[in-house]
């Protein structure tokens, strides 16, 4: 059985999302449609702590959809299925329909 | 359809101005008028958070061009439009006319 | 006769989990599900101290089961048995049924 | 038209001063005097923001001569006229007669 | 005669133990069990101060055995003795049995 | 005509000492009295800010004679003058009779 | 003359201790006994100042014996004699009888 992951600290646990490479009428998209890195966000940690000992929770939340840098992020396998862990401030924005 | 891209913490999103390379009136502009680096801000993350905790807003706006450095920023395509994002402090100004 | 180690500062004492190649009824698990690297917490130091002197408590428990990054920590043998030691920012995260 | 470019937090806009080779007499000026690498402040942001988030206003004022470091600054052009951006920390001093 | 040393700072000054390679019975060990690089702590320093000026002790105590790591720290020989210098943070911990 | 600088922030304008290779009487001196590497304060900057805006003022004064390190330090010619740009810190003390 | 040098900030003037190679009555010392690095304390700086502004007096005082680094260290020529300055953090320890 697959286990559950409690990210550290400000880590993000992010499952890649694969682009289609046809739309569902099945016609071929251009290259440049493809090409956006993201991921949803599967589970987020508690933040890190500031000066004061206080924790600053996360800006990212669970089940958003997130940009994500080309390079960089811990790929981890849960169950047969495949993640990447990144740091909050590796993430370059969230997106919105 | 496209995508909108909220940037995290203090990045920016920037169309890049393509310099033209002729007047309205046709004349060809000599090289020195068409090497300014600049974009549009499309959208502004919500600024980092300072030792307190509280959210440094992001000093540029939306709208306004702003003087890019010549290396630097992570290209971003969000339907068929290429766009840049840069981190608030990377940005060298703002152009105003 | 072993020794008990106590971890300085904000160090943390790990067992690796082995991953069973075998399940107990003797059927060959395929590569995708031992690839996790992971270890069972025997100690942990007393944490780092703030700015104002205070001692930050180690978020990590002893008896959790952690994420571990793919380098680095440092082995340690006590009697027999081989542990590693890691600060806490470099574990990933907790592991959960 | 040129454009008006008001420089981001403590960067500062400067306009490079050609030593002159002869003196206005006619008379050519040995190389010691004209190896200064000055420029004329025409543009300041607004500043960088401390700790507690109030901005810390730049120390030199627009018109200024300022003495720059021998290497460094961002080259931009505006209209036909080539300035170069500093950081306010990089100006070596200022020049008064 | 041997000088005495108290060392600067954070620093903690380390007799190191050489592991025995046969029990005191005449029984040659096996490697496993000599592999541990630990010492005996000989002095402290006073520690460092905080932002606020306060001395922070050191957490390790004289006569305490500690766990070293593999490389680091400066040799120093007091009288006809080898000694080893760590700063407190390079400490991976205490032995205790 | 000579311009007048004011160093910037915690710069320091400093006259190099050229050390005599001979006494007022003539006397050759011996490599070692020479090998001083000394300037004479000409102007000092105002100092840095802390981290609630006040400024430091430098410690070393105009006037003072001051001992400078071997490399490092921006040549400045002043009309025909040739001087030497430090950092307050790269000073490493003062000399006095 | 010898000129005096008052060292900045935290910085410490050494006069070099030249480990004795035979002892008074002429009997040749050992490798091991002379192999320590040590110096008097010539001159002290009046230290660092704190976030607040305020001096933090260098822990070491005039006259004492100290343990330098092997490495480090800017040698002065102040008359015929040869010191070198250390900032107080790189001195490993005081000795004492």
């Amino acid at each position: 059985m697959a286990k559950r992951l409690i990210p550290a600290f400000n880590r993000i646990l992010v499952e890649k999302i694969v682009p289609p490479s046809k739309t569902t009428a099945g016609i071929l998209l251009p290259e440049k449609t493809s090409k956006l890195n993201s991921g949803k966000v599967v589970a987020v940690g508690p933040g890190l702590r500031d000066k004061n000992g206080n924790q600053i929770p996360v800006a990212v939340k669970e089940g958003e959809t997130v940009l994500l840098p080309e390079y960089g992020g811990t790929e981890v396998k849960l169950g047969d299925k495949e993640y990447h862990l990144f740091r909050e401030d590796d993430i370059l924005g969230t997106l919105h329909d």
